[in-house]
């Protein structure tokens, strides 16, 4: 039997025993049994979606010591901010809870027929929108709560209702078993087919490569690499009946700090923004990798103060021996591809030191090397002539999650050009704070144009996220009794 | 010089003078003449881009006789149908007028700051919609005016602030010339730049592929085969950046009449479904061409009076020569898969004769040969023993723009259990009329799982249109000029 280990992230020893790698049949079976179970919760009410995701945090919670103990282990990401993640991750079941009871997922539009030839004229029409299908969730290294078992892409699926098979990040295979063991008492307790949300697990891709290519899914939902990402989004488009795949992948982020505000705050900013790029050992998704100055004395000390407070933090170890050894593996990359280190220090074998460079945006711009994401605590300052040079960097960023804009208070010729360029390539754009930390609201949108993620009109955090798994239907003429159930025909 | 010759469809011969084919430098001028026009047309006011669809829809009725003519010896669909169709142009160019002027494009959500720590608390954020950019869009042989250069994907585009490159059909590029003409007048009267809506023509795939590569692109949209659309989906996919693409493609649009409506009103039904598969001469893309039936008397008079009222049918010329000799192809291909003709005749070099076929819901679930779509005058008959197997007819046939239900008017276990079925695979469900004729309302969707289309959560007809090319940005913290200007920067 294929076996896989988990392995604790501040040491690289041996974490819990080792646990069985799901066998091609098993994939098979949880995508049958999750489609098997897509008929009943396609039917159900929001107030039936609502209970299960409210007792899914609910079970969370309860177990919540021994859950964050076991993430610790397998992360390193510290306590406090597992606590916070687990806070995040009940939080946002309980928000599509309450979404799905307000009746969201059944929204209808009512289009009443009007007598007459067409154009103007035409039958009654009654436009809703149906869940998918079983979808394929594969879970994120970096946040073992929050884009996991139970996280957004699970919570949103479920409230819009899908079933969902859930590949488990070997990042923190522990917490994932323990984790699934309470859905599935969950699930139980509330009387729901156990393949409503089902867990697959494998040390190579063929896992989940095989559920991907599984005539029952409907869907993939991601988060991790953009190599991964488009990997497994070249699958779901090669199938004989392609699906859509949700894939939020790599990102640099940029900031742009223009002299005024630098001269004004410019040691405080260096503080938060050193901060941002080692917060989690820098990562997340969001986390800062290139920083745009123009050519200003302000821009100049800002840069000292920066590599100053950059050189005080102290990453923790990173999430898999894997990801410590891509890190060196991208710094040497960008210094090899023409940055000028400003800090570079060796780290341990489990935890890197913070790693800074500048580049001029010529050379940005003209090296594709120097534009891909490193996973970690690094970043590039990219120093432009111009406003319209700056332009030139973001164009060539192309898609980012993120852009924060600091600075941009007055209304001008230069600000509204950034902001243009800003949201021309980004998802979110910030004129305040730093890039990490995605709040789950209505107004959320966690998603920007390629490379950060594969269908960029959709997010995969917030209130919207749901609407990845509803596909809309037009019912044309529908008898009454169908009307009268708000088109669900079950 | 690469030339393209326009033939009259009725005859065979030559139309008008022959037109150059694009070279691959038109094709990149029209590309970065899209974007460069994108800067200015993405920050215009609803009033503006009202004004456009207006004048366009204005310009089109008023060369409406000549257009028809020109039309009308290009695809032999016949002047009331043309002018219909001229008439439904002009329509969707002034919802979506109306809609721009509105001010939907520029809507936005707005969820103030919450103090305190996160999750419950969270910065100030406003979520807007931003054009994606220029768009590719690739013209219908069908429907020379409403998916064509100044069509529905055009009209929504243009009010979603994106630029337009039209891929003109050989089909009718005559007509295309003549539209297009009308459009430099009117983007020259408005003072809009030439290069907002832009026209390429090519006899092979490689202009359109060339369009579709370059990097000014940021979404494609098209109507057409599933082969042709398949393969410029993967050339979208292929970019070093990824855009979307939303393509309409084939599909079989089931109608599923159920016996007792059968036993009621059969003859009457017959005449109205003979009709639908040879309106326009098959040449639809909502064409019924699967008729499911279950097993009874009154499925066996309605077959004989659906056979004697297509028989009495007249398709006129196809709309190439080419689509002439892929409909015979179809058909024989149809019936040395196991399909037995009820109704075959020799048509002439240009015009088919109606094709009737039945075939045995076993047969039909087991060979991919039967289910794909033949464009043309051509239905098959599908026999099923139950209900439950009429659910697995439409499973096999997986995806679909329309799934008809004629005989679901009371409510119960076997009607409820059709509609869900025909929901699962479908854009639009009807329960009385035939699929053929798309109404341009706010409740309308065109376009399903695949093979009927790449994006079924999009559609291409119907105010929801527009949502293909707007692209959700959230702004966090934004200063108070940028919110008083809605989040538009210019």
């Amino acid at each position: 039997m294929n076996t896989l280990q988990s392995f604790k992230a501040r040491s690289g020893e041996p974490f819990g025993a080792p646990l069985p790698a799901s066998t091609p049949e098993q994939v098979d079976a949880a995508a049958v049994a999750a489609q098997a179970a897509f008929a009943s919760w396609s039917a159900s009410t929001g107030a039936a979606r609502g209970a299960l995701l409210r007792a899914l945090a609910a079970a969370l919670e309860a177990d919540r010591d021994e859950l964050v103990a076991v993430a610790d282990e397998e992360t390193a990401l510290g306590p406090v901010r597992l606590n916070g993640e687990l806070d995040r991750t009940g939080f946002q079941l309980r928000r599509f809870a309450e979404i799905a009871e307000r009746g969201v997922p059944f929204e209808t539009t009512v289009d009443p027929a009007v007598a007459g030839p067409p154009p103007a004229g035409h039958p009654a029409m009654v436009r809703l929108r149906v869940p998918l299908g079983p979808v394929a969730m594969f879970s994120a290294s970096n946040f073992p709560f929050a884009f996991s078992v139970l996280g957004g892409d699970t919570a949103s699926a479920l409230a819009a209702g899908c079933p969902v098979v859930v590949k488990a990040h070997s990042g923190h295979l522990v917490l994932s078993n323990r984790v699934f063991g309470l859905v599935q008492q969950v699930l139980k307790a509330q009387n729901l087919p156990a393949g409503l949300i089902g867990m697959i697990q494998g040390g190579g891709s063929d896992v989940g490569v095989r559920l991907v290519r599984h005539p029952a899914m409907a869907a993939g939902a991601f988060t991790g690499s953009t190599r991964g990402g488009a990997a497994l989004q070249a699958e779901a488009n090669a199938r004989p009946r392609p699906i859509p795949f949700y894939g939020e992948l790599g990102s640099t982020n940029p900031v742009i700090a223009l002299p005024g505000i630098l001269a004004a705050r410019g040691a405080e900013l260096a503080g938060v923004l050193a901060g941002s790029i080692s917060l989690g050992c820098g990562q997340f998704c969001t986390s800062p990798g290139v920083i745009v100055l123009l050519k200003d004395p302000a821009s100049d000390a800002f840069v000292q103060h920066l590599t100053t407070a950059l050189a005080t933090q102290k990453p923790h170890a990173m999430l898999t021996p894997g990801m410590r050894g891509a890190f060196d593996a991208g710094v040497s990359h960008m210094a090899a591809a023409g940055a000028q280190p400003l800090l570079q220090e060796a780290g341990s074998a489990e935890a890197p030191r913070p790693f800074l460079a500048q580049v001029d945006a010529v050379n940005f711009i003209a090296k594709t090397e120097l534009r891909e994401e490193v996973f970690g605590p690094s970043s590039l300052i990219v120093r432009a002539d111009s406003v319209a040079q700056v332009l030139d960097v973001l164009h060539a960023v192309g898609g980012s999650l993120t852009v924060t804009l600091w600075g941009a208070e007055d209304d001008n010729a230069d600000t509204r050009a950034l902001v243009r360029g800003a949201t021309a390539i980004a998802g979110r754009v910030l004129f305040a704070g730093v890039p990490t930390g995605v709040a789950v609201t209505a107004a959320q949108q966690h998603g920007g144009p390629w490379p950060s993620s594969t269908q960029p009109m959709t997010t995969s955090v917030g209130d919207a996220a749901m609407e990845r798994f509803l596909r809309p239907v037009a019912l044309q003429d529908a008898p009454a009794w169908l009307l009268a159930r708000r088109g669900q025909p079950c």
